[in-house]
């Protein structure tokens, strides 16, 4: 059992981004982690925007960030690359908030066109908050998650592959911790 | 003599960013532009991060672009790439905001370790909004911008450059403008 | 009317991206621009693949890059990627071998998954040879790209972007050499 | 113990990334592991450019990678990005060649402005093989590798980060093989 914490970058309120960000956090749940979800739309904008680090709902999210065995980060895809709100969050964690932890990177965008940003865009940052195991993420096409109140639900040309992802993220985190898992 | 915006990314109140922005519109003026700095992070943070293109200094900003020839980025590198500041302001744009225009970028980094994220980071966004021209930008060390009181002085070893930067995107602005340029 | 080159960066004999290649150098001659057409897969291996450039094969095409206005660069996307078999000449290439000159890019590949390795792998590439002036470029799906003797006819789906891409980069060869046009 | 694949991508037959990797490869086996050293610049070229699996050399080092736990793989920065020559092995490995390994990327380059190309040009490509565990690499500066007959000597500036890297991988490819290791 680990503690995780998903971080969901959508600036907007119906955001499927945050809805696969809730999806990926329930199936967590169900393989015994201790989950945590933050959206960076629900920190304040003028603290986030200005890196203050002292205001304590910034304060919150960073240390449970610290405090976390492994991170979750999803984002929309907005010209070609993660959304501007996920990157000011990410400017003001320390520069190696990522050590020692697995990462598992997930995108949303509504073109297939969209698919490399995770790798080429959202990933080499990830890296240089100095990550230790990002595994194989994936990218949801918008158009494969339906919300529902608040079900979620995923086309099953996206569902198997989140799940792989997931599980695959999940073993990493396993693999990470091992006298834990061993006790 | 074109319009050009110049887009400051930086948080910080005192940056490096906002110096080297500074200088390059007084060259940029002096050359006979008509020049016009916005630095993103006295755009109204809410707004900002909801993408509230109806707010008035949102809508200014992006009506400003809309009517110039061209526009410089500068951004400091951040966890290797732009700020999420500036892509804040890069997500609201509509997504062909900088077609039919030329575009110089710039980055300012405390290593030379971070030049390529002008052109693995920054290059493709812009590129994704649709500008006609990207010319060759520069990567400037902090430690080369000096600020003495408004007074901006960069080290020879940047100025060199940065002079053959801004003067190529000058004669970018003018070849995409030649009518004008003829009367 | 301006010099251009063609460079083509299959490996395959039947190659898509051939096509493509061969469909825009027709197009460009009808514009009235010389053009030149170069397969990398018809330079010898060895002398490729040991960077040799006293080879007479590999000295006439870095010689005809050197003379030309204009390079039209394409390539199928393998690994996310441009080819090893492109790159393997452009490694060759001087350091700032496009200095001077417009360059359009081209990709060719089997998903559009695969979009982005033109604006986030092959641009950046191009860029750090000192290209004056990428004009947006174009990734086209490899079914839309029929060869019927020496035929190549595309998709309108692919026929329209690809016309836009290659008169862009047509007027962009023009803008860089308006003394000849004037005369 | 576990069987390492170390891939040398530089064409020079003097190079500083074949040094480099015998380096990293004396360390690993000091480590208990099975390695064996591929430069690239040694398979026939001609096979190699038109991927020709068939190619009994060819054969033997897909084969090898298939039959591997681990792989590094070296490049030279040439053009902000790996060697063509290293990419072009790369292009003819099954499209999953990597799946289930841990992978080690090394880039060495004249420049520390070249560092990025390890995160935002190699990586990417090792990703879409579908590498496990990429771990942190490192980016080694030529002049701090020295090579005296066949003795390599690391700066001590970089020697301790690539043993920091080494050392992370040889861990991250036991994780991987948690029964080897208990029994």
């Amino acid at each position: 059992m680990a503690s995780i914490i998903v971080l969901s970058g959508s600036p907007s309120a119906t955001s499927k981004t945050a809805a696969l960000s809730g999806h990926v956090g329930s199936r967590l749940r169900a393989k015994g982690h201790v989950v945590r979800e933050f959206r960076v739309r629900d920190l304040p904008p003028a603290a986030l925007l200005a890196a203050d680090t002292a205001d304590p709902a910034i304060t919150e999210v960073i240390d449970a960030i610290a405090g976390a065995d492994a991170v979750v980060v999803a984002s929309p895809v907005y010209k070609a690359a993660y959304s501007g709100l996920l990157k000011a969050l990410l400017d003001l964690l320390p520069q190696f908030a990522l050590a020692g932890k697995a990462v598992l990177p997930l995108v949303t965008g509504g073109t297939p066109a969209h698919v490399l940003a995770l790798d080429y865009a959202l990933r080499p940052v990830l890296t240089s908050l100095g990550a230790d195991h990002i595994v194989q993420g994936w990218f949801v096409l918008d158009k494969h998650i339906t919300v529902d109140r608040a079900e979620v639900t995923l086309d099953p040309a996206s569902l198997e592959p989140v799940r792989t992802a997931v599980d695959g993220f999940s073993e990493a985190v396993h693999a990470r911790r091992p006298l834990a898992v061993a006790l």
